[in-house]
């Protein structure tokens, strides 16, 4: 793609006056616009050393209110950022709707910086991860705007001699900025195919010749005023959304599970064979704790379950085996508006623990497919969409190396309603029951049609689902340990 | 301190198990009361290594829904992390209020932790930040919880053994850890010296053997059950509150300015005249911020003035001679949920940048003594204590390196009308002007009065004031350049 670029372009300085002076009007008028209608912006700058990335990125940005925007320099990862996965500081990062997030230097820094030891196999999954990172902010609304900021070879080591030769700035290039000029013909082949893999209809790239830094603002400017602009047409034509009807759940591997009407849940453990089971379990698991702090394995366990099916013991003695250093329970309720304003899976990224630790999450990013999509809180493309996106969320999880594991603790409706009027007939409960949880018992086939497709969907190999017969607690609290042991023994075997 | 605690002491199994179990009901009760009531609760553990803070932790919390908690275990400070004030790492992690934070080692840590350089003064210095760190907290109402966890020598070096001689744990066992066994008498020293210096009476230490670690445990339980109890009681009887009419802004040395009334607003600049020097310091500051980013220098600059005074075209002028990759404009409003629900000044601690970078803050915690203080926002008591908390602040922020400027850009109530009205007859501008403005505006004696009062109070010598003549734009700007080029100039002096 870097072939199509003309380097020799250049601008006179009046029609620059010209031409700069009416788009930075036009793009300091489409700030409002982006707030009112909650567009929320992505732009991002990758290209050569001394292209001028930072002074575009300065020359954008002053046409903007600074409420409106944030700015992140992507530098090496620190040493805890190396501890999540590969795409998790970006994620972090995602803007609100309505807000601006401009990258100098981005997500790609992970494709083509560490000429170290990233192989081809590796450099292709990192862009394949990209590419899904990336749609699922499109699919969301996002507008992704890619710059890449392109030179030749003499051009770059005229710059780099020029700032060379001031101690001021002398400090900006390093070993690695020479040997890729000397290698200049290498890294056009890295970029190039980089460009071309992540070109997509959604996010695509916008490729503009450094050389003339002028030349270079404005097509900067005139490209995020279009697409701004047709961003916040689109927006407005977004009630003729064509509904997609049929699921995709991804290319995976997905076991088949029993519906949850077919579990049998006569199972239990008299009180002397759980108490020992429990003590025994809980040992084992402590030790293997150990062994994934020193070994530095993440895990995640996800619990999702029937109200009062018995999360919350089961999570307390699960929790007890675990040192608090090494593990943390994320509980999910309703999004903050901070939360709701962005890709409903950040909330879900910002938890995860760096490596070696155990989050355990007291439901989940599931919620998309159960109460979001009986209440309505996510229209029906959005909630037919989640499966794939989840399990792509799993899938990059995976390949962090985490171990994953989900929990459905299952209970009958008369177990339910036995344990409702329990809490409600005891004060030191009736906290733990409102009247959403009485709503959501009326909606109980609903959400049983709901939780067997998401089982259907989503059971994948690398982060199966756990159907707990949980009419016993004391049955369930067991199994779950057992699991959770069976799982983590595996992966040190 | 230490010397009073009993080694020796220990419980019998019986006793132990009768009042554990009434200890744990009485713990599992409180936190509706914490979560109803809002009491944010910090409890800290210190003690020796091996001595059980970690195993006494896991056992207080789980007491607790993981909904009301989280815990936080605190090592060496990250490379980022040193890059900040020595605070800002706990002052990041304070709870909401209605939930707990829970410390595995603590803001103590920067005291004795780094027997490599620490010299007395800095140690004396840190724990003076800590006493202050913790009244700004205790006054806002949270309960500060703090236990230092005693064992001998001899019982300290036995259990380095028994962790040494298992695999799975020999790895906890530090150098360091010898070490401080070895000199076990010094080390004893400077714990005391600390507890005693950081024993307060609004955070006093709990000091409690950990020899027998069942009694250990029950002292932990009943310490947390009374102190919340307590705690809560009081909140009950929090209407009988005592106003403190006295203002006490601290010991400082306090620059006196002249009254806003005072100042005269005749300053001009020809157009040819500002042109020619806001690209000339626009450079010169250009070239400092090099300097800035090299040296690793922190800037804070702090913009406050009348509703049109000029402060975002003001900003903008400074912003477009930065590298964005080095500073950051933080814009204050109304603070969010999560910020209202802890103490004020942990929105600005947590929007610091680290140190090389320029944070600019478009208003600021002086909304307390101004906005909050008019309209009823925050008590009475609370603004008179606000000048010596944000004189603390400004401290902390001066004592980690930081170059701290402070702007109150003044115009005349004609002139903010005749800007008001321009604003709404601008249709691109008229976005800018609310009601809110307009009733602002009603009040200019009473804020009148409030920003005299806060410059009096709060021009120290290492966060002076500046006073902007703003009514001509243009001679503001190149004086607030002027005035950020002369103060960071000084330092490199």
């Amino acid at each position: 793609m870097l072939e199509k670029v003309d380097l020799k372009e250049t601008i006179s300085h009046d029609k620059y006056s010209e031409l700069s002076k009416k788009l930075k009007l036009k793009l300091s008028s489409l700030q409002q616009p982006i707030k009112q209608k909650g567009l929320p912006v992505v732009v991002l700058f990758e290209g050569w050393g001394a292209a001028g990335k930072g002074s575009l990125i300065s020359k954008l940005i002053l046409n903007f209110d600074p409420r409106g925007f944030k700015v992140y320099s992507i530098i090496e990862p620190t040493e805890l950022e190396k501890r999540e996965p590969v795409l998790w500081r970006y994620w972090t990062k995602i803007p609100k709707r309505g807000q601006m997030a401009v990258f100098d230097r981005s997500w790609y820094f992970d494709v083509y910086s560490e000429e170290k030891d990233i192989t081809d196999a590796d450099s292709m999954r990192r862009m394949d991860g990209i590419n899904t990172f990336e749609r699922q902010l499109t699919d969301d609304g996002y507008l992704v705007i890619k710059f890449f900021i392109h030179i030749g070879q003499k051009g770059q080591k005229e710059r780099f001699e020029n700032l060379c030769r001031d101690k001021n700035t002398a400090w900006r290039v390093t070993e690695l900025d020479w040997q890729r000029n000397h290698h200049y013909d290498k890294y056009y082949r890295i970029f190039d195919k980089m460009l071309e893999y992540t070109d997509t209809e959604n996010a695509p790239w916008h490729i503009i010749s450094g050389t003339d830094k002028k030349l270079a603002a404005i097509k900067v400017y005139k490209t995020v005023a279009d697409r701004v602009t047709a961003a916040l047409k689109a927006k407005e034509n977004a009630s003729i959304i064509i509904t997609d009807s049929n699921i995709d759940p991804g290319k995976y591997n997905f076991a088949v599970l029993p519906k949850l009407a077919d579990v049998p849940l006569d199972k239990k453990l008299s009180a002397d064979v759980y108490k020992k089971e429990l003590k025994e379990k809980q040992h084992t698991l402590s030790v293997l704790h150990g062994k994934i702090y020193r070994k530095k394995v993440p895990v995640v366990i996800a619990y999702e379950g029937w109200d009062a099916a018995g999360k919350g013991g089961n999570i307390r003695r699960v929790a007890k085996a675990l040192d608090p250093r090494g593990y943390e329970v994320v509980p999910i309720a309703a999004p903050t508006p901070d939360e709701k304003a962005r890709q409903y899976l950040w909330r879900f990224w910002t938890n995860l623990q760096h490596d070696g630790h155990v989050t355990i999450f007291d439901r989940t990013w599931y919620g998309r497919v159960m109460v979001e999509r009986i209440e309505g809180f996510c229209g029906e493309e959005e909630w037919h969409r989640a499966y794939k996106e989840i399990n792509e969320f799993e899938r990059e999880l995976y390949d962090w190396g985490a171990v994953i594991i989900k929990f459905w603790l299952q209970i009958d409706k008369d177990e339910q309603f036995k344990r409702f009027r329990t809490r409600q007939n005891t004060p030191s409960k009736r906290w733990k029951i409102t009247d959403e949880d009485w709503r959501n018992r009326e909606k109980w086939d609903q959400y049983e049609t709901c939780v067997n497709e998401m089982i259907k969907y989503t059971s994948t190999d690398f982060a199966p689902w756990h159907i707990i017969e949980s009419q016993d607690k004391k049955y369930a609290r067991v199994k779950t340990l057992d699991i959770i042991i069976d799982t983590i023994r595996n992966i040190f075997n």
